[in-house]
């Protein structure tokens, strides 16, 4: 057994993604994500009873891995706004990732039964929005965004990619995504990019 | 049987919504949707085969319902699209609309598995997108509008819309819908009103 958990719970989350893409959230069992994990089985038991757990951990994970993008304060802020239109809503979604993606859009469709998602969405929502608001607040005191309301921009912002990707999932190869990516592109440049003194 | 058809799908589909409310989707079968049915089960069984067909009317039905309260040149642009907010937004959700939107939430993430779902919410978010189009090139034409382009704010309107709805259902409580409503009330009357002459 390795003693550093690190490469572990990295191990483990593959699994999980790996499980996700195969089966969807439905067809889910702690069982066949063992199956994906390459170590022992008993390690993957040892660390979770219930697929609700490793899953909260799992959401948790990827929250944490998005957020490492998205870091305030290492790119100008419109340009870090721009990533983040890329990051959530990229130009092509290969299966994979759709496959996933939609795991997940059934996963949010289970809040009511099982509090510990619920709990990681709101975690994710407010983590999201505050991101959003650092780094339109840095682009407001540095004179590279207009003087808007950080909290309601953040509000919209966060809203409008969640919707898009929602939207997206739900229509897929009919979503229009160049549109929906051009509505954000020109919501930034004409809304929120300060006018050259 | 009544020779109409239409109150005997009104009184299914508001069998369907009865036991969306009390099931949940993972747990609907046509039979539950039966046993809500007031009239005769065998009119309902002679309707319809299977869920799948039954709930891809009920997406249907609750489209047409939807889109009657919301159309165009009954209103003044700007009315309509804040009534729209409050229709897709409102200030409070009862516990019995929470469970049937949250319903709709675990149906959408099975687009991949059920055809007829993933055409309905394609059709679903055409119409609606066109729907906000018409509002707001009608707004550009009597000038109550910017000049904006129509096909761009509607996307992101929408967006935002659904956006907010998804993030409301898996967050609930903890979700900020008065910091939600105004970023929205706040982009209507900041970015799309035109100035007074």
């Amino acid at each position: 057994m390795n003693d550093d958990p690190a490469p572990t719970k990295r191990a483990i989350m593959e699994a999980t993604y790996d499980a996700l893409r195969e089966r969807g959230y439905g067809d889910l069992t702690i069982q066949a994500i063992a199956d994906e994990f390459e170590k022992s089985k008993s390690l993957l038991y040892y660390h979770y009873d219930d697929k609700e757990a490793l899953l909260a951990d799992f959401l948790e994970y990827a929250l944490d891995e998005f957020m490492a993008e998205i870091r305030v304060g290492e790119h100008e802020p419109v340009e870090q706004l721009e990533r983040l239109i890329d990051l959530m809503l990229p130009e092509t979604i290969d299966e994979d990732r759709y496959r996933v993606q939609i795991a997940l859009l059934e996963l949010r469709g289970q809040v009511p039964h099982t509090d510990v998602y619920r709990e990681r969405y709101a975690e994710i929502d407010r983590t999201l929005t505050e991101r959003v608001a650092s780094i339109v607040e840095r682009g407001v005191e540095t004179g590279a965004i207009r003087d808007v309301d950080v909290e309601l921009e953040a509000e919209l912002l966060v809203s409008a990619l969640v919707g898009m990707q929602t939207r997206r999932l739900s229509t897929y190869e009919e979503f229009p995504i160049e549109r929906s990516r051009a509505a954000l592109y020109e919501h930034v440049e004409r809304r929120l990019v300060a006018p050259a003194a």
